[in-house]
């Protein structure tokens, strides 16, 4: 069979650098169009450094991409990764649905299920349609609906790590759900995107430890409640605290929530082994931490707990790679599950250590 | 008047190398002795090469020190600082205390009011008698009690960050006392101490944010909720979640508590301003929040507040660095107290930034 | 055809690591034997945590390998990865050459071909009749000596990152060679090895950028000189001085020569185009320089020229991982070529970008 | 006698946050007027937040300040610390000097001796005359001339490091003068500046190493060269190289000269200590070699040589704090000794280390 040909809406930040560093892994994908607007007409290989002098890849030239192209488009390519900002994805990435491309978006259009909390966070929505028929894209928790899967919502980088915790242990009912849930989160820079700012600037970052957005005010806050909703059966409020820790890649998810009766370390490393070991999530056994460094390059989540008795509360650990299991490798593993492919097909198993 | 004449006892430590940093800067302290069991015969220059080539200082040679070693050394010094394994500390610093030596011990052995608390997450204390001599070195909360006094605990870094951000919610009534409070801090590498470890190692670290000790297990819980307690009035327990940041130096903290009705940003501010607010405390105002960046070298905590309306949750912040603030600085701080000093003397109250 | 039954004796350390991560992703390759003598015992996954929870891998179990052993594991692998100590691995290595396993060495061990300069910078080599039957992995300069080749002598890191760089000069004749090449090269703290150390612990490391074994004293020095004096046509003396810079990976080296009469950094590029361009060499146009950022975690090695008319010297600068391009990637790269597989066969051509 | 009001023209900028830092460690300074052009009137404290919060220092107001400020300035400061871009801190520094007030200049404006040498590689120099006023502020080569000096040019960072290593060997003849010299250096991140770039975003700095402006393209070549040639008593060329290290702070400078007959490692260092040893200068014994987080924060520099005889090499290192020796330490060590005072007064002789 024919390799799929793939193109990639909004190549020049860091979740297109990773689709395209993973594509070329890919033994079924084919990159063949790459669009970004500001970078229009450049070579993918001055934009992309990693790219230069790469056959194939550095010389290709970047191209806009506009809702009056979709058709054309449509004829060249069968997948399209759309890693755009909020409403822009949502308009590009379904124009091109609507000429019969599976789309896998990366932003965040597609990943809340309900319109007025999509339109109290993010504003007014593109295609509101299109909400209903968008598959949430975590496959631990949605392999079913992914099959076959013409919409793709990619999941968001603190989402993925803390809803994977959590969700094993709502599902298991080893925590109480009368109090809010606490998220303490650790990002490495690469999440705040490519554009040089002060907050990342080397010398004013990488002595840094700093919170942002605390206090119920980031975007991630209500992707993060709806899926803990699903799995409680009940709105469950979350308190996502983010933070820029002074690294490139990684995150780490501390997640606090009161026990219940019974709970133990061991009940939740089986309820989380139980729900979601494959080949890309590790659990650890007891006494063991999760560490951004182990999962780092790879689609990979670690995933630990702790419940402290003094004071009855549940520790749920998880750390991944922002890039790699928070967007660009799960785009893709999602795109394998819904092809059918096998799930981790060009995907890296194994961490870059160190 | 004559500089005192000072000591450090386990010099060759990164505690010891603060102290010996910041005594430099001092105009009413002289290092006179230094000792180091390890490295005894060795030159400091060539331990803390930092050191090296410093006039009167790089050419220190690096003494041993025992308890029978205390009554000479003290005719020769008027304090010293005790910067030693648990124990160990409490056995030299007290041999140097009853020669009439004012001892700042940076060990754990003097922090912990209660014999059998110590006992349980310590083992045998070698001077039970001594902890109702000693003061709790945090000149916020114990001004008064530092005057004069001749024998100072310097509390742990992570305590010290936690405390400060917490007590003032506590006092003023701000946060519920029926739920244990949250801990979760992240410390730069420093805080593990000189010692290489493969948990140390640049290459299995710079991108790795790991968490260890968790779940009450780590040794500064029970100093966390010493204090925590005596500012409630009664019991309150912590869980305390200690991490590693990818840094040299710092901690961020964030502490959860569930809020008091009436509890605001603004009341936790200002509670935190009237308890505190002095030379080398930073209350930042609404909207601000601490960066470890920002504290880096000095003796300066930056605090920060916010209530989560959703989760009725409050978030108190801290930003410290852990050798200076959350260890030397903090004991020549205490020093200064003691002796009737202008607090800061000595102490750098400006961050190097970057 | 079955995939190639593979083995690495020296699994735990960081050429090891890199090897299990490549060989993950490489089609033709199985890994079916890990050796490590002081790790004999544990599982994978707890000596390298990248591993941990991967089936078919974390569970491997750790033997050791003597020679002895050699006539049993020859039957079992067709291919031996050998990564140890210099002595050790000839030692190991050469005992399974013997059995008739295709053997791709990444010690120092067979990269000298004269015995004596090996006797001189390592001692008594264990298998000195091997010498003559290795040949030197480095696939642009040795393309048609690899082809069926059963004996790799994989480049050392430094001396890729320098050899790359200046041949083509010096067989295009660019360079006087009446005067010795400066070797100025930084190298990321992996380079330095899995030990932790004084020297890679973080706090000692993260800000310090220090040269090591200086003026002539670095065993990699014969190894640069060797090759470029093969290309020289008569002995070429170098100065290299290693370097370590606070990163993980990657090796930048500025390597300085006289410029011939005519040089310019248009001739230089042309003749690193004409001899080295392939899929994992970029030739950077005029103006641009290698990072080490760029080829992170891939094959490539970024090649970069400068002429300074002011001073009539030429500057040679290359960027290479010093993991992968600089040992393991190579390694792989090489049995690619000599098993006639295409070129680049599960190696990443694409770095890690950020 | 009271201490000196000072001013700081250009605070907003690095070397301008480590004056502040610098200034309030000096008993005889103190800090009375700040411009910033872009922030003016905002708080220091919000654009410096090491200082929000310091008592008198944090609620300071940024002005702004312009040549018809000078005669009212004039009697408000006795002295001016000016870091500005070239041109903007001659016309400014130029206009209080005229006003009897002294100026440290920090920048490149009065470094360079030759008027057409400051033309070739800066434009046109606003304030010609004043060139010949100017004293090189390097302390241990111009300590007689620094005495009562009211002009001062700061040197920069790079020629600090290249120079102190360099003219030693030059005045005690251990290299030959007929070839140039090679000067590789690597600096940590705030050598960029303050402004946020692509060069400087974390994600793509902190595991890159790169060159910059090689090849005789530098503007700190020629003030290396001028005093080279000073020393050498001829013209000197310079191969000059700098590249950023991914750290914050420091400057690892490899300078590389032929050596005459008899040069030796200990000879050179001999010559060194002979020329510089003082307080703020450490000449490493031999086999030691200089590391940049042995000097981070402070005013000292360490030397250290080797001499290869396979090559006939010299290697001159050094390792400074590009902010503290290479710039704002410095400039306070000139005045200190402009005025008479203790040399090191208020400058951090120790490294914050770690």
């Amino acid at each position: 069979m024919a390799r799929l040909r793939t193109a990639i809406i909004g190549a020049a930040g860091y979740t297109g650098s990773e689709l395209v560093r993973l594509i070329d892994l890919h033994p079924e994908l084919k990159l063949v169009f790459v669009a970004a607007r500001e970078n229009a007409g450049q070579k993918l290989g001055a934009v992309l450094p990693s790219t230069e002098g790469v056959p194939g890849l550095g010389e290709l030239e970047l191209a806009t991409f506009d809702e009056a192209d979709a058709p054309a488009l449509a004829k060249k390519v069968d997948v399209a990764f759309t890693a755009l900002p909020h409403a822009a994805s949502a308009r590009l990435g379904g124009a091109l649905y609507d000429q019969g491309v599976q789309v896998i978006d990366l932003s965040a259009d597609f990943r809340l299920r309900s319109l007025p909390v999509y339109q109290e966070w993010y504003g007014e929505h593109p295609r509101p349609e299109l909400l209903e028929r968008a598959v949430y894209g975590l496959p631990e928790l949605y392999r079913k609906e992914l099959e076959g899967a013409r919409l793709v919502a990619g999941p968001g980088c603190y989402p993925t790590s803390a809803i994977l915790a959590l969700v094993p242990l709502v599902r298991a009912g080893l925590v109480e759900l009368d109090a809010p849930f606490i998220v303490d989160s650790k990002s490495g820079v690469s999440g705040a995107g490519r554009k040089a700012l002060p907050s990342t600037h080397l010398p004013e970052t990488a002595e840094g430890m700093r919170a942002y957005k605390v206090a119920g005010t980031h975007r991630h806050t209500p992707e993060i409640e709806q899926e803990i909703s699903v799995a409680a059966g009940k709105d469950q409020k979350v308190l996502f605290t983010p933070q820029l820790a002074p690294m490139i890649r990684g995150i780490l998810t501390n997640a606090y929530a009161k026990a219940r009766p019974g709970a133990s370390a061991a009940r939740c490393i089986e309820a989380a082994r139980d729900l979601l070991e494959s080949e890309l999530v590790t659990v650890l056994p007891e006494g063991r931490l999760p560490d951004t460094l182990h999962v780092r390059g790879s689609g990979r989540i670690q995933l630990g707990y702790a419940v402290d008795s003094r004071t009855g509360l549940v520790l749920a650990m998880s750390a991944i790679d922002n890039l790699a299991r928070g967007a660009s490798s799960q785009a893709i593993h999602a795109l394998n599950v819904s092809r059918g492919f096998q799930e981790t097909l060009g995907i890296p198993r194994i961490a870059m250590f160190p």
